[in-house]
């Protein structure tokens, strides 16, 4: 084999098979294949495509590139969930602790925001204390005593995909499904659950822009996962406006707080609930009905607010936040941005809050850049709601700079809005 | 301007500008845009295509990335030809010297050969003394004394050209003939001659394998030549079958010889009438009928011979080859192919005679390797001829190796006999 006949015979659309794959994965790995061809191949995928079996060849070989977790020490069902990727989209800090209240257990490994999109880990990150970076045996611990952990991706995991990665996000290779799809799928498998429920976000702050091409990369990723043993369900939700009222870090713990505290029965609270539903269900705990009223019990009883205040205190966080959100920490600077007339909301563009909450410092522009804990926004309206004159639309959140002219009107401009 | 927005454009088909792709060549021939994302946008080119006004900003950015000459001190006007490579093309070596007899000047850059294809410079080295690595300074008095030199490409021409050329090479992305075209074009600008032909080798020994690819770079590179305010001619010539009876460096030159000595009147010696009344032609000598007899007449009259073994003198090289081909390199060893029955000549491949002669020890597989200038095949027959059992197909010769068992089962399996 050589990489001149694999990367022609993928520009050529000729099908490659499993241990040409395998060949070529393992060897750009141990560097024994050149940057420059990798990313070739990698332009060859994204004009050319690769079919289902090239995927599912190309998920599994980036997962046996490093470790797979041994989860068998879990007596309990696991699941795990991943989201494609939004903006607000703090679920995974309400379903964890629902479904592994439920009892189906959450080893979870997330990842930090980048762009305009925020990640788990950094959220958990503004908790006074508490640690995303645990040896494997005390994150096992801590699922075996609260039914979920959430810590920060090991470096062992699919080194394939972390220098895959780098490469698609430096040469303009990343919009291609199934280079999507096996990133994910590959970190996915890795983990190692027994079920995968995955969340395709689809809208102006998510990558897939369309309905149509968040469908394909979700049946995709189910039937790999299938294929791979898994049990395995993909969504497609709406990311066209932001989940939740909250953008930024602190703040959007906070609003989780306040679901897992039963305050909150708005449409961030339905998504969390039908997601839960989704993963106890593929784990078998139920029908679709038992299981979704399971996680609202989880939430009315408050066992899923304890489970979670549980897991925050074994990884070394204030778990008191869970009970008073007022000790997240707080911004220095905030600055509300009012209606200047009487208006109707249209729409509030996800994409264009993502960034304006960067700005503000709550994200990150380059890999390594610090993040502001406290920033972001609150959105003191949705979609639909009548504003008048001189109410507050949202609320902006810096400890950095407490000069909100330019970002005021980056905000401002991210809303659609209607005189009336 | 940033290097994944280019990228995408040519990703999605979109257009660049003339500044965009200058900027492109710019950074990268400073280092400034990595290995890694030229290859994906040489893969996205590959894929997607340029448009003629690309093209023509893409040659013209890489042949001012580097030196361009000038031959104004030159009164002749001045032509250079380009071959795109085949097996046996030794045309050049009669070309020059009859158009330079007729009162045009060639000042000429040649390459080295790499795979099966020859190059004009490793043939003109098989002259002992003959040296191809010139000051600019003596190469232009040698023209101005002769009317041509031949020299090795310069390493200030072209170095955007140099680094796209190496990674295209480790990248799958030599098949393309907007690429083709930039690279073979930049540097017949950069060498700045007043007229330009072309020689677009089509079929098995060269690059363009149909007809209709070969006349598609054909008429693009002319219009780029034009564009650049060049007199460009492109002709398509047939390479299935190999140039001449003779393949290897000194056999070449032997080969070549004989031509200017007036003693072949082949298919060979056809060509090289024709491409010569081309260049005469565009170089306003005359008429095309006129220009014809003017390149005859430089054969007949002995001219171009004398031109040639000057112009081999002044380079350092042992003009008595000229007159006396024995004096040429010689084989230590040969073999006589022979035909084991009675057959008709249907075809012979010039792709498996050139791979062939490389591994008698005429071509490089790689850049560095070493050359021997003795080796190579001599075809005893044609295209269509017919051949009695036990009489010499071809010879092939071998400074290297006494053992031609392998090498002759090669060279009996590029020719298609049909028994008679």
């Amino acid at each position: 084999m050589n990489i001149i006949d694999i990367i022609s015979k993928t520009k050529k659309s000729e099908i490659l098979s499993s241990s040409e794959i395998e060949w070529l994965v393992g060897k750009f790995t141990a560097g024994e294949i050149d940057d420059c061809q990798m990313s070739a191949w990698l332009m060859a995928v994204c004009l050319r495509g690769l079919t289902e079996s090239e995927t599912l060849a190309l998920t599994l070989a980036m997962r046996d590139s490093g470790d797979i977790l041994d989860l068998s020490c879990i007596e309990r069902v696991t699941a795990d969930k991943h989201s494609t990727g939004g903006v607000g989209d703090k679920t995974t800090l309400v379903i964890a602790p629902v479904v592994a209240s439920c009892g189906v257990a959450m080893p979870k490994m997330s990842g930090r925001g980048l762009g305009h999109t925020g990640g788990t880990i950094d959220k958990l990150e503004s908790i006074e204390g508490y640690r995303t970076e645990l040896q494997f045996e005390e994150f096992i611990n801590i699922v075996q005593k609260t039914g979920f952990s959430v810590i920060s991706q090991s470096g062992k995991l699919c080194p394939a995909d972390k220098k895959i990665y780098a490469l698609r996000n430096m040469t303009g290779t990343v919009d291609s499904t199934p280079l999507i799809c096996s990133s994910i799928m590959s970190k996915k498998l890795a983990t190692n659950a027994d079920c995968l429920l995955l969340d395709v976000k689809c809208g102006s702050g998510a990558f897939m822009k369309t309905r149509q091409s968040a469908e394909k990369l979700a049946r995709l990723m189910e039937r790999v996962g299938e294929s791979a043993g898994k049990k395995c369900r993909a969504v497609v939700t709406d990311m066209d406006t932001p989940l939740g009222n909250n953008i930024g870090n602190a703040l959007e713990v906070k609003e989780a707080i306040e679901v897992l505290q039963g305050k909150k029965r708005d449409r961030l609270y339905s998504l969390c609930m039908e997601l839960s539903a989704d993963i106890l269900e593929l784990a078998g705990a139920g029908s679709r009905n038992e299981c979704f009223e399971m996680a609202e019990r989880a939430i009315s009883s408050g066992k899923a607010l304890e489970t979670f205040a549980k897991t925050v205190e074994l990884q070394g966080g204030n778990s008191a936040v869970c009970y008073d959100t007022s000790l997240l920490p707080q911004a220095r600077y905030s600055y509300r941005v009012r209606a200047s007339h009487d208006v109707k909301i249209i729409s509030a563009d996800s994409e264009q809050l993502g960034m304006t909450s960067l700005i503000l410092g709550a994200g990150r522009l380059m890999k390594d850049d610090d993040i502001d804990y406290t920033a972001g926004i609150v959105m003191e309206c949705q979609r639909g709601d009548n504003v008048s004159q001189g109410e507050t639309l949202m609320t902006l959140y810096s400890s950095r700079c407490s000069d909100f002219s330019e970002t005021a009107v980056r905000a401002i401009r991210a809303l659609t809005l209607c005189p009336i």
